[in-house]
C-alpha cells in the first residue's frame, strides 16, 4: 500500500511521523494532507536508507538537484561526486537524469548513496537502451519504456517524471499554433517526436493505468512532467502549456483514485508578472496537487547565471504556493554542470525557498533569520557562520577578506555601524 | 541651472536629449518627468567625459555598484580595478564609498576614469578627515562636513547620499522602540552617534538649505539616504524606518522647490511579502521621487550569496516601481568585495533589473529575450553569446564544458530537445 492509501485508512505511517516531526506539524494534520493528495512523501520501500521527506501544502519548500551523465560526460563516478556536492549543499531530493555511459549502474550507485528521495525520467534510460540497439529514439517500443519504469521502480526510485500530458491532439494543435522556442523538454520532445513518427498516441497517456499499477505496487510518486513547458518568455502560459496542464489535472484525479501519490511539474521560462498566475492555475486545475517548478527563470538572457534568474522566479513561485523547486545551475543552456555548479545551484534555490517560506509565515524560517540578526548585532561570527545557509562559504570569505584579526569586518572597519551603535545608542 | 530647472523652463537639454535617445522615448516626455522630479539625470557639469544616464519613471531600471577603499584595504589602485570590473559588467553608475588611505585621490581617479555617474557619501570622507586629526568621528564639526560636500561637488560628483532624515526626534524615539539590529547604515550610525554625543540636531537636516545651495550650484543630485533602514527582516517597515521616510518625503518637496534634483533611498533587509508595500509607501510619501533601493535582500541567512538574495528582492522591488538598484556582492556582511565579487554583484543586479523591465513592459527588454529564444532555437551560439548579459562568462562555460565540437551542448548531446523538434515537428 502507498502512503496515500495508508493515510486514507487513517494510518499514521512511520514516514508521516518522521516528516511531521521534521516539519514541526502534527502527524494527524500531515496524514490528512497526504490522504487528500495535497502533500506527498516520495518513499519507495525498495530505497534503503531513505530519510523520508514531505512535499506539499504547509510544508517547508523543498529543493531538487538534477545530476546524471550525458553522452559527452558518461562517467558515473563524477555524478556520485555531484550527488555528494548536492547533499552537502542541502538538496532535499536529487534526480538522476543520466543519458551517457552505463546509466543502470549510475542509478544504482546514486540510490545506494542517497539518503534523500531519488527521482528519474525513465524515458531517458529507455532512449539510451533504444540507441544502444542502433535504432533512433523515436522507434522506442512502449514495452521497452514500461520495462524501464518497472526496473527503476524495483531498484527503489522514489519519484518519476513521466510526460503523460503530451498528447497527440496537443502536439497536432501545436502545428497550427507555432511557438518561438517549440518544445524544450527532452522527454516532451521524445514523446512528441515518437507520436509524429509512429502516428500513435503517447503510450504514457494511452496506458496510464498500467503506469499507475507499477507506481502503486512500489509506492513510486508520479511527477507529471510538463513536456510542453515554455522554452522562452514569449511562449509562457500559452495554448500548448495550458492544454497540457489541463490534461495533467485530469490525470491527477485518476492517480489519486488508484491510490498513487502524484505531483505536477511546471515551467520553465516565465516573465516575473506571470509567475503567480501560473501557480494559481496549476493549483486550481490540478486540484491542489503539490507543484514542482523548474526555476522558473524570469529572463532568457542570463546564460552563465541562470541559477540567479531561477532564484528570482523560484522565490516568487514558492511564495505563491509552489511546493518544490528544481534548481537550475550556472551552466544551464550551455553544458552539463560541474560539482561546483551543483553546489551553487542548490544554494541559490535554497535561498529562494527560504525567502518564500518566510513570506508564507513558516515559524522556523523566521526564527533562523532572527537568530542571525542577533548574532550580527553581537558581532558573534561563530554563530553567524552556524546560521548561514552555506557556513563553509561564509567562513571562507571572512578568512580571505579579513587579513587582520578584528571584531568588525574589512568593509567598514572602525566605521562599523553596529560598533558605533553599540557604543552610543 | 540644474537639469530640473532647465526642464521646468521647457528646455530640452543635451543630457535630456541623450538619455531620451538611449531609452527610446520622446525627449519632451523625459523633459516633463525631469521637470516634475519623477526622473533625475545626475550630471555634474564638472564631471568630464560623463555619458548622462536617467533614473526614474518609465526608464530602464538602473544598477549601481559600490566600490571604494576601507581601512583594511586602503589602496585606490585596487578600487580603480573594481571600477573597471563594474563598468565591464554593465553598471549604470558607481559610488565611491572610500574610508581608507587617501580618499581624495581615490575619488579623483574614479571620477576621471568613469563615464557613468559617480556618487559618494560625503560623511565618510568627513569621518576620515576627523579621524586623521585623532578625534572620534562623533566630534566632527558641521563645517568640516559641509566643506567635504562642497569639495566633492566641485570635483564633479554627480550624486550624493546624505542622511538628512535621521533626526534627533527619531533617534530619541528609537530608544523607546528598540530594534533587533539597531542602525546598520554607516552614515546613519555616524549621524545618530553625533547627535547623541553632541546633543544637537543632525546638521544635514538643520542646515538642509545650505546643502541645497551647494547641490543647486553644481547640479549634484541628492540621494536622500535611509540611515534608519532595517538591518534584518524583523526590523523591516518599522516605526523608525517609516518616520525617516516621511521626513524624506518632506525634504523631497523642499529640494524640488529649490531646483535640486532628488531621489530617495530605501531598504535593505525586507521579507518578500513586504517589498511591494515598501515601494508603494515610498512612491506615495515621497511624491513619486525616483526610488533607489539597496537590494533589498529577502533573507538574513544568505551570507556568501547575498547578491542572490538581493537579486530576488531587487527584481520584485523594480517590478513594483523602484527605479534604481544598488547591487549587493557575495561578500556583503563578511568583508570588502574583490573585483570578481563586483562583477558577480553587478550581473546579479542586472538580471533583477532586466526581469523587472520585462514585467513592466519595456519593449527593448522583451525584444532582447525574443531574439535570444530565436538564437537558441537555431542553435546559433555566436548570437546567443552576443545577446547574453555576460557574453564572456557564457562563452567560457560553453568552452570549458563542451570538449567536443558539436552543434548541441554537453547537457543533452544527441538527446537535445531542440534538435529533435527541429527534425520531427
Amino acid at each position: 500500500m502507498t502512503q496515500l492509501e495508508k493515510g486514507r485508512q487513517g494510518k499514521i505511517t512511520q514516514e508521516i511521523e518522521s516528516v511531521a516531526k521534521a516539519e514541526g506539524i502534527h502527524p494527524e494534520v500531515l496524514r490528512q494532507r497526504v490522504a487528500e493528495g495535497l502533500a506527498v512523501i516520495p518513499a519507495n520501500p525498495n530505497h534503503r536508507g531513505l530519510v523520508p521527506c514531505g512535499i506539499g501544502l504547509g510544508l517547508r519548500t523543498k529543493v531538487n538537484a538534477n545530476i546524471g551523465t550525458s553522452p559527452v560526460f558518461p562517467d558515473w563516478q563524477t555524478e556520485v561526486e555531484k550527488l555528494e556536492a548536492a547533499l552537502a549543499a542541502g538538496a532535499d531530493t536529487v534526480m538522476d537524469l543520466s543519458t551517457g555511459g552505463d546509466v543502470k549502474i549510475c542509478l544504482r550507485e546514486i540510490l545506494s548513496r542517497s539518503h534523500v528521495p531519488v527521482g528519474t525520467v525513465p524515458v531517458y534510460e529507455a532512449a539510451v537502451r533504444t540507441r544502444e540497439k542502433s535504432r533512433p529514439v523515436v522507434e522506442m517500443e512502449p514495452e521497452e519504456l514500461f520495462a524501464v519504469i518497472e526496473d527503476q521502480a524495483i531498484a527503489g526510485v522514489d519519484f518519476m517524471t513521466v510526460h503523460c500530458g503530451v498528447t497527440r491532439r496537443i502536439v497536432e494543435g501545436l502545428k497550427q499554433r507555432p511557438r518561438l522556442a517549440g518544445i524544450v523538454s527532452r522527454g516532451g520532445a521524445i514523446m512528441a517526436g515518437w507520436m509524429l513518427h509512429r502516428g500513435e498516441e503517447n503510450p504514457l497517456y494511452a496506458q496510464f493505468d498500467r503506469l499507475l499499477e507499477i507506481c502503486r505496487e512500489h509506492d513510486v510518486t508520479l511527477s507529471l512532467g510538463d513536456g510542453l513547458r515554455p522554452g522562452c518568455l514569449a511562449d509562457a502560459t500559452d495554448w500548448a502549456q495550458l492544454q497540457e496542464l489541463m490534461v495533467l489535472g485530469e490525470l491527477v484525479l485518476k492517480a489519486r483514485e488508484a491510490g498513487v501519490q502524484v505531483m505536477v511539474e511546471g515551467p520553465g521560462h516565465v516573465p516575473l508578472n506571470q509567475v503567480q498566475a501560473n501557480i494559481q492555475l496549476q493549483k486550481r486545475l490540478c486540484h491542489g496537487a503539490p507543484f514542482y517548478v523548474l526555476g522558473p527563470i524570469v529572463t532568457d538572457i542570463a546564460a552563465g547565471y541562470d541559477h540567479i534568474a531561477a532564484a528570482i522566479g523560484g522565490a516568487l513561485a514558492a511564495w505563491a504556493g509552489a511546493d518544490f523547486l528544481c534548481y537550475v545551475t550556472p551552466t544551464e543552456h550551455l553544458g552539463l554542470p560541474t560539482g561546483e555548479d551543483v553546489r551553487e545551484g542548490v544554494v541559490a534555490s535554497r535561498i529562494a525557498a527560504h525567502a518564500a517560506d518566510i513570506a508564507k509565515g513558516l515559524q522556523a524560517a523566521w526564527a533562523r533569520d532572527e537568530a542571525m540578526a542577533q548574532a550580527r548585532r553581537e558581532l558573534d561570527w561563530g554563530k553567524q557562520f552556524e546560521l548561514a545557509l552555506d557556513p563553509e562559504k561564509a567562513r571562507q570569505i571572512r578568512r580571505e577578506r579579513n587579513p587582520f584579526d578584528q571584531e568588525v569586518c574589512s568593509m567598514c572597519g572602525e566605521y562599523c555601524a553596529i560598533d558605533l551603535v553599540n557604543k552610543y545608542l
